[in-house]
């Protein structure tokens, strides 16, 4: 079954369009968690892994996908990239779809690891094997332009995967690159929008949705209106619900009339 | 000393405004660097971090800095990422200064922890430890705007670290977002010129340059002619030398009359 045709089965099946953050902040963490060793990273991160676990086991019944941020396992070095690596697994055990939030971003071979890496399979002398991340979505940024992005959807196009594109971000900041417009009069999110839409044409499963989809944040409900037309097959993966003050009335645009096209990030 | 004078210091000492790519392309690593556990993620690890070590044995008597790429790293995991902290110990541990190219961009608490992970400390439990990567310069991307660049900048400044922030790559498909113009008729990557400036201008060296710099590609002379305008006190980090197409006479205007101000990539 292809990877967006799961993920929209679940959010129908529970009713939640929601994506719970594991981003992992050890101050949060309750003290029996962590072992004598807390002041290593080992020890860290064998907290927070035991926590993640905890959490995927509450969860899992009532959300369809779990959203680790990777750069807060990344801070932790080797030894958060494992519990990172274990985090997954155990998600994807228990039924779980799982997004990784990364934004990475290059050109060329180098975009071509990231996708390897963390969405594909990895070449090793005389074998290929499944990639140590191996997550079912992965969030990736635009800035180096469109060739930076096709190696992504290459990858998750043959991988049955998904992608969530940068296209409107939730912060106050975001404006200043992704609303800058064109001389066609196009502003630089819906440029994307179109370079989106035309990929996600191109690999949809069979409810007519792609796995090409776009993060929009819940702080923009206007520019989210008009980005849903612009992509009406693409999932928005929307932040900014909550802490950064978006509420349920701005994350209705994201949506489209079926109920469906969008997944609300609960994080905090 | 501060970071950008000890590397214009190497840069004079071996007049070689150059850094040399750790990219490894296990393909392209002579047979002799394998054991027999060739097709495991730690056998491969193993084969580049010996490689590595051959070349930087090799190039630190000639060039200031060597830049891996952690794509060619994570792709490999949690082996491939002590892989590349174990790298960044022993360039540092030779004399050489490291650049990381990671393109990493996050708001918030996540920006942070991309800066304590790669530049700063990281806090445990009742402790503070260096970060795992600890390397010398990091480059970021900006698309989500200023305050996505503000925490590695802080971060930076604290930590007599640089950064190189993407103002124009060197693909051909840059231009879809960096060029655009806004309303005041400046392109994205001028504004963002003009921001570095503006944070080089705060946090400086002896020498009077600044440890906050940018990249911008080999491949567009005439941008860059008029982005060292902009940026007189910034490094620039120069990519798309060689195999994308730059040549030396490209190169010229990323430098400034003192002889100073850029630092070329060479990396395949």
């Amino acid at each position: 079954m292809n990877i967006i045709d799961r993920l929209n089965k679940r959010i129908i099946e529970l009713k939640a369009p929601i994506v719970v953050g594991l981003d992992p902040d050890i101050e949060k963490i309750p003290s029996f968690y962590f072992s004598d060793k807390q002041d290593t990273f080992q020890g860290v991160c064998e907290a927070i892994l035991n926590f993640n676990k905890d959490i995927i086991d509450i969860v899992k019944n009532y959300v369809p996908a779990v959203k680790p941020q990777i750069a807060f396992y990344e801070m932790f070095g080797h030894e958060g990239i494992r519990t990172f690596e274990q985090t997954v697994i155990y998600a994807k055990s228990q039924g779980l779809i799982v997004v990784e939030d990364g934004k990475r971003n290059d050109i060329g071979n180098t975009a071509q690891a990231y996708a390897s890496g963390h969405l594909g399979s990895v070449k090793l002398i005389h074998c290929e094997v499944r990639s140590p991340f191996d997550v079912d979505f992965l969030t990736i940024s635009p800035f180096l332009g469109p060739e930076s992005l096709e190696p992504f959807i290459e990858t998750a196009k043959r991988e049955n995967k998904g992608l969530f594109i940068l296209a409107k971000t939730s912060n106050k900041g975001s404006g200043l690159i992704q609303d800058i417009r064109n001389q066609k009069g196009r502003s630089v999110s819906e440029e994307l929008a179109l370079f989106i839409d035309e990929k996600a044409a191109s690999y949809k499963g069979v409810g007519g949705y792609s796995p090409i989809g776009a993060v929009v944040g819940a702080t923009y409900p206007q520019e989210a209106h008009y980005l849903r037309k612009l992509m009406p097959k693409s999932l928005f993966l929307v932040p900014g619900f909550g802490a950064q003050g978006g509420t349920a009335v701005d994350v209705v645009p994201c949506f489209n009339p079926d109920g469906l096209g969008a997944i609300i990030n609960a994080s905090r």
